[in-house]
């Protein structure tokens, strides 16, 4: 079952250690059949270079693995509780990219500095409040996906336009249309967060790019006034 | 029409992920047919390991496509206002070089520190002042060239001598006597951009480097004195 | 003698230059065999790409040579007290990896700043005192072994959860259950060295990671109540 | 003539690229042969991957050429003082390597941070001072090797066992017993330096290392109590 699906996410999961956003067993890729109701995971803990698209675990919305000889990835709550919550997204991904967990530990947003983010992220990237024990000792991974969400409702941002967040001292998620879109955006999170970085020490009083400027870009590549690309 | 000069900057264009100066899309090399006045683009949004060379764009200094299938890059505005403004250049480079668009989001010019940057920029890299609303919310693209084309005159800087430049909060533009060379240029810049913010975090404070050494390498490799070479 | 392991000693050398952990002959592996009291480790300054797997040096725990044509290790004391004061290793990897060694060179332990850390290493990688000068000019190597147990007994560290330590002005141990888990453990000590260094120049008050989530990602990979990955 | 120092000179530029301490064309590698008092040395801006064993120039102290088709490097009279001065090396590189080069840009010598350092030289690697408009006017190729020399007379350093030093403003200049071991030190350079950047980033207040350990790692790996290696 799933078999297209199965192949994309594979193949996403795959594109992981090609952009070198991961090291070891360290990321994850999902990706959504809305109409059925189904996710397709990685499984856990399963090298990259071992995996083979069959070895893709099917689970439902409530975390039961429907087909698949192997575990899914131990995140896989967070996953589940994004694709509640974000209704349009298709695709997750989940790494310890190594500059954005450096924002990510350090506890701070990546601020909108300039248009390579504006042409992704329509504005700064939220980094999540600390968990409480309560939420670290009770059902973890749950809990993960649960304060990326109240993190976008306390913001008031959209996840469709911003497809990306920190969880303080852990890593990034990044999301988007379809697996493969989601590790698009991953890139490009690990991306601004390496120019962000280099741009604070260069100046570290940089403050935050133009609002309208911000606006000109995002718009550019999206929504019904985007004009970059070939559409 | 044009068919080596689209070859060329078909290659020009391939060198930009091979010099490691590009994520995904994310830069434009052009080339001009000086006598002919056309010149020939990258087309918008297209994948580099998906380009063909009959994929480039013919457009006019007017920015009307006279042969091609595809939309030209979403900034050849710019990239006609520096043809026209700079009547000595033959091609020009865009790209989000990471350590180059750092110090633009930063909005400061790379400092003239050393005779790397010597042997190619006659003096400091500049960057443009931020954009006013109006000119974000109009022609956008053309007035990103404008803005860089008021920088030089306003700071006097002769841009045969000084061959690219940090746009404010966007990221760099490179040029050069052909496409080829726009590109050589660009990952000096994307270098030297690299030495600066190093030489920086070690020692705040670095002064500019010493005008006679930075005369003696610019000229020891341009002009009619030059000595570096085989010629 | 011990065909199986130095194989097994072999290919994890073999490991560092591919995880790009060293440069030139920088670097060394070993594994014990605990049953017979030997250790296997790499010849002293032998280049990686012209290593042979029968070029393993075999040596007894007082650092007799029991089998092999060249001089083991430098460094082959060092592992040697490794060996009998952490009975529950099996495998011990040297090396002068750039972050962590910066780390080691500025005489600091690597705070634990988050989840990355966590998974591998139960709180931060400890740095050993400033060696005095009879240690340095006595049996240095040996020394160092010492100063190494030292710090783990006087900060009560336990090595089978902390598999790592920084050596003051010098460079970083790791170690783990074999010589392949040894390497692994300099690969995820290198990469938590990048992102604390990184962390702390994006927020320099950053603090340590909360307790309760160094437990839960710490206890979620080792221990009786593990549940990550497929077993 | 000279035919195995040209093919060692040769082979020593093109380790250049391959060890990622040169863009383009910039850096250069010579060897001597002491006997003949004749220098093998690259051409002047010519790119690697062209480059052939052949069209390598003899020059003699003197900088004549006494074999060859092209210009030797535009930097040969520096090689050439050096050679002069210090009587026992046989191989000189010059690179502008990214964070040597930063080094040198501000201004600041290398300390001796750690035992990477301490493995190969034999204390700090120090910064020329600045050159004076009229040594930068005359005969500036030549006047730089000298004020290489006159640093390491004033500081009295030996250059045996300080193989390297920085040109304030400029590059580093390293060298060796021939062009391979030049090569090599290149690259040792360039890894402590940005060992010491980092260092520096992480502990602003990072004191040289002990000079016990200092002495202990250097004699080691040099003169007649060494024991490191095979020999």
């Amino acid at each position: 079952m799933l078999e297209q699906l199965k192949e994309d996410v594979f193949k996403a999961n795959l594109a992981l250690p090609k952009h070198g956003l991961v090291t070891f067993t360290w990321g994850n890729v999902s990706g959504i059949d809305r109409e059925k109701g189904l996710v397709v995971i990685k499984p856990s803990g399963v090298e990259y270079f071992e995996m083979r698209s069959r070895d893709m675990v099917v689970v439902d919305l409530d975390g039961n693995v429907v087909e698949g000889d192997l575990k899914p990835s131990s995140d896989t709550a967070t996953h589940l509780v994004l694709y509640k919550q974000f209704p349009e997204i298709g695709g997750i991904v989940h790494t310890h990219s190594t500059v954005a967990t450096s924002w990510a530990q350090a506890g701070k947003p990546i601020p909108a500095f300039g248009t390579t983010q504006a042409d992704y992220f329509y504005g700064e990237i939220p980094c999540t409040r600390p968990m409480t024990e309560e939420e670290i000792k009770g059902e973890y991974e749950l809990e993960t996906g649960n304060v990326i969400v109240e993190t976008f409702k306390s913001l008031n941002i959209d996840p469709n336009q911003v497809p990306g967040a920190l969880v303080y001292s852990h890593a990034p998620f990044a999301w988007g249309k379809d697996a493969n879109d989601a590790v698009h955006n991953a890139v490009v999170l690990e991306q601004v967060a390496t120019m962000a970085w280099k741009t604070l020490t260069i100046n570290p009083e940089t403050p935050p790019m133009d609002q309208t400027l911000l606006d000109r870009h995002y718009l550019r590549k999206h929504g019904a006034n985007a004009y970059y690309g070939q559409k």
